[in-house]
């Protein structure tokens, strides 16, 4: 198995994007990460793309052919891969699998989604169907209830607040303000947090990831071959992905996911580190509390520790854990098969020192957490600074 | 990279199966496989499922983890593979570069489509979803429409005629009456198929696949660990994707498909072999013409010779090149996910001697093609009997 580098990131302003299609979002966001790559179209030899549901958004199905159509890449082979929110970190996961194992040499894994020619009903119901159609949608979860859910467990076994569920938002939403690709440049208040509108009873509007139209892209290269291109390139440590029932009554705990527990062990013994070797983090705060509960589930705070981190800025970009610099899905948006590629390219970006404005100093580990449904799917990908 | 063997095959009764859902039929396909195979929960390391469209035909995405769910295996990895109706052969060869690569040692591949809750003018408009939605599907094309365009073509360059397609109809249909598990058990004439209801000029009702419920599954492990299970082993030679424009307007040629060429051209090179090596074949007969132009662009037959060889009975189980055995799309039925899975496990039998009635003696080699959209997706699997 071959050393995998990622050595290019591309990404298109997050956001209520107007007429344009996911495949016009992905050819711009992949053009980019070739032109930073300095990868030529000819060198493609496959690509992979995370999108939860072009049919139902976008009256196109089969997305993975258009693909290489738009970008000019005659008959590259092209796949499609959807586990709900956690499409994007599947879709650069396959990337990875694809050229470490060989089978291709220089692979783009992009994901995207054109969520907002829907209105929001609209598409709470279409995102409800990542839960089980069969015991929960049919009878009225969505996943904002499901998550307000956990919220509850989590306050009744660990004492979780609103303030601490709203110190993740303000953070975030402070994060995005460094972020031009954002959805949301718009600084906010623990007060305004806890006294927006009530979505599912405990959660606010503002401990909820917006609806968003966006793309993201990565180029994945032998680590061996990193030299060839003009890009920086990052080492990729490990990946590791689980799945959970789909059904949340089929879980004996409410308060975190066990598929964020596996994967991230997974991950960190195929790297052979710690939570301590991680200096910054990229998790999927579809809403606040999974922010809270991933950091606990991953291993760097114990349960009922991750509300108290979050309020005492433990978790800030200048803190002792920086945590979704990128403004996370509250703030950066939340294109669905977009964030999981997003979070792989912050961390990239990041790790190279091409952060920006945002850049944390001294990062050599990063990691992400990508998470489909109500965590039935999760992936992590920990990776270091190159050469 | 590891060779890889196919070890144990499982498949629902295909057809309109009324009050189930396609998790359900997965799991019965699954669990059929996994005996097949000797293999018990306890070994799988890894699924994926290929998967047209969950949401528009059961309101349900995110199938990926209901598989591992439903099947008692806790917490393994299950990823969803889309690309028109080429998404189970991609299913099974992402499974395979999972096993060859060495990600994972035991690896179920699964299909399935639950088509039949809708009616049919909602499916072919959900269908059409695969072809492109901005230059084609808002123009009318669906695809009866765009294949018909190509049966056109073939005529006026090759002189293919309606009873040569129809040959490719009433093959598929007699061969079908040897498979307990096919949607249709109906012999059918020439005569019928010419007369038949006009669905897109040319092609007629008896041109055309069916609307089918059903899921298949292999199970794939390393070819080195195939006699620590008692399933009876086939081994993979080789795999090959391509992909092509979305539209059709974008291509120089409406009488076969560059990606057909191009995947078979691929696994041919891949395995050391040539059309003349390929003792029995599953292609993908989506309509009579796509039976025709795939052996003529796979390399078995010049250009224009397909539809003679279907005429004069050379693709008959008893000829001399075997082809859809199974009864094929166009008689088995075409329940999308399962369409390419059903293909590898039909040639896996044959290879094994385990395809009952309709065995074909002494078969050494098979060959599966399976197409999504116009062609945009092609995958080729070459197969060899095991020892």
């Amino acid at each position: 198995m071959r050393d995998v580098a990622i050595i290019g990131t591309g990404m298109t302003k997050f956001g209520s994007l107007g007429r344009v299609t996911s495949r016009e979002l992905v050819t711009s966001a992949a053009l980019e990460a070739m032109e930073d790559a300095g990868v030529a179209s000819s060198d493609i030899d496959a690509v992979y793309i995370g999108q939860l549901s072009g049919d139902i958004f976008e009256h196109q199905m089969h997305a993975a052919p258009g693909i290489p159509d738009y970008l000019g890449l005659p008959n590259v082979p092209s796949t499609r891969v959807e586990a709900a929110c956690a499409s994007g970190g599947l879709s650069v996961m396959h990337a990875i699998m694809a050229v470490a194992g060989g089978f291709y040499d220089t692979v783009l894994a992009a994901g995207a989604e054109k969520m907002t020619n829907l209105p929001t009903t609209h598409v709470t119901e279409a995102l409800s169907m990542c839960a089980d159609d069969v015991f929960e949608v049919s009878l009225g979860v969505t996943f904002p209830g499901a998550f307000a859910m956990m919220a509850r467990a989590h306050e009744k076994e660990y004492g979780t607040t609103a303030e601490m569920r709203a110190a993740v938002a303000v953070k975030n939403h402070d994060h995005a303000l460094l972020n031009p690709k954002a959805q949301f440049h718009k600084k906010i208040t623990i007060e305004k947090v806890v006294n927006s509108l009530m979505i599912a009873d405990p959660l606010t509007l503002y401990d909820c990831s917006p609806i968003t139209d966006g793309a993201a892209a990565v180029i994945v290269v032998p680590w061996e071959d990193r030299k060839k291109y003009d890009g920086i390139a990052v080492k990729v440590r490990s990946f590791a992905q689980a799945s959970d029932t789909m059904s949340l009554h089929d879980r004996k705990d409410l308060t975190g996911f066990t598929t964020t527990k596996i994967a991230a062990q997974k991950a960190f013994e195929r790297a052979g580190l710690e939570p301590k070797d991680i200096d910054i983090l990229e998790v999927h705060d579809c809403f606040t509390i999974a922010e809270i509960m991933a950091l606990e589930d991953m291993g760097f705070y114990k349960k009922g520790e991750g509300g108290r981190a979050a309020l005492d800025g433990e978790t800030r970009r200048d803190g002792s854990l920086p945590v979704n610099v990128s403004g996370g899905l509250k703030a950066k948006g939340h294109p669905i098969g977009a964030t999981g590629v997003a979070q792989i390219a912050e961390i990239t970006n990041q790790l190279r020192g091409t952060a920006g404005r945002r850049q944390v100093p001294d990062v050599e580990i990063g990691m992400t957490q990508n998470l489909g449904g109500s965590g039935s799917t999760i992936v992590c990908h920990i990776l270091e600074r190159g050469d």
